[in-house]
């Protein structure tokens, strides 16, 4: 994987959010702080794009959520200069799994995504801002990511980095080692790591997912069969978290 | 606007139905059922592509939706013989705004819209089930949904059907009178009606966008100035609705 140069990176993604949020009229955005890395990058890079005031963070904790995060998420607002509210989504969430057997942690997890998508929304439409998008390309690409949850938002600007790439950014803006040195987490359980669910390390995803040229594994040799298997069985089947869902079309 | 042949299009949309569903490794569906027209047309076309036992309705009331919707709704799902549940969506949507002030009716249309598509999507995880989308042309083009909410599907059978195309399809369907003769709403509040909300009545509408050709309006002296400025307007504030949110690209 090539290393990308962050002075030139960096202000290119500062003009991506400036064009988008200005040229569609809005001048404000919000976002999901989680205290993990990329909420906290986009955070930083739309407060040099907008300015600090231009936006507001949203900790969105549900109970089993890590209380660390949370206060990881507080302390990346504090010192971005940003405002920031906190909704516990517990009583939302719990509303409705109250009444249903049978919960999974994929089911709550799930929940708990599109949930914190429909608050971020509502705040949206409050604040007259959009929903900054937190997706990185090894997650978009593993479909890693809860359809109409995490995935959903009105622009994203760290999609076409790698979760590595991503590392890089965030030291070369000079993030908090609190956020740099803590093992990613979708923080669906106590404990969890991507590394761990996803059965690889990010350097190994995102070695692999970076050698597919025009859906071709180039340098297959390098790894071990199993752990590539996994990469390209979970690009293929999350294709349709990356499409519009296909409309039947009425011939003219 | 073209009168379609139905003996073509219906099987159209059957074999389409078909053909994405099992071609994805499902034989389920799940629809949110709002005894509306636009549900009901997909229910009953699913039901005829998967067969009855392979469809299943949820309806997904608020305290403010009519009780004559629900009523409408299961006596579909009788009648199509497809089972269903009712999630009342009451305490989750109002867990949020309890601690809210200021809910619009805007406000908490959308936030059910969402909370409907986030149950649906949870039902569709324990039926191993597609959620089948229930969005017509005419609200698809004119933006009149909610994002990552009513227009948050796996597959959308009649988003290529006008309005008055979706009703000429209900009757060659054989669907009951109180669906067919029904006002279209979006039920937000008690006596809405799609057509007040939007300014102008689906046939107009209709008529409005099917004569956009490659993005100029033709014959645009049939109908009142006001009347086209608004539709136009809202195309096109709604673009965003048709997209993938834009991602900030890394050259190579």
């Amino acid at each position: 994987m090539r290393k990308l140069d962050m002075k030139i990176i960096e202000p290119k993604l500062v003009r991506f959010i400036q064009d988008y949020v200005h040229g569609n009229g809005f001048k404000d955005v919000v976002i999901g702080m989680s205290g993990g890395l990329d909420s906290s990058v986009v955070a930083a890079l739309c407060a040099r794009a907008l300015g600090g005031k231009r936006v507001f963070g949203v900790l969105l904790p549900y109970k089993t959520s890590s209380s660390e995060s949370g206060l990881h998420a507080a302390e990346m607002c504090r010192l971005l200069n940003i405002s920031h509210d906190t909704v516990n989504i517990t009583p939302i969430v719990d509303a409705y799994f109250n009444n249903q057997t049978k919960a999974t942690p994929l089911r709550i997890g799930n929940m708990c995504a599109r949930i914190r998508m429909s608050v971020l929304y509502d705040y949206s439409v409050q604040f007259k801002a959009l929903v900054a998008g937190t997706s990185n390309k090894s997650e978009y690409l593993l479909g890693y990511c809860t359809q109409f949850g995490d995935s959903a938002a009105a622009f994203e600007p760290i999609a076409d980095l790698y979760k590595t790439q991503v590392f890089e950014l965030a030291k070369y803006l000079g993030l908090p080692d609190f956020i740099i040195n803590k093992k990613p987490t979708a923080d669906l359980w106590p404990g969890q790591t991507d590394e761990d669910e996803i059965g690889a390390s990010y350097k190994e995803i995102d070695e692999i997912l970076s050698s597919i040229k025009n859906g071709l594994l180039m340098n297959a040799e390098n790894w071990p069969k199993k752990t590539i298997r996994n990469i390209l069985e979970r690009v293929d089947n999350s294709q349709f978290k990356r499409e519009l869902p296909p409309i039947a079309i009425i011939p003219e």
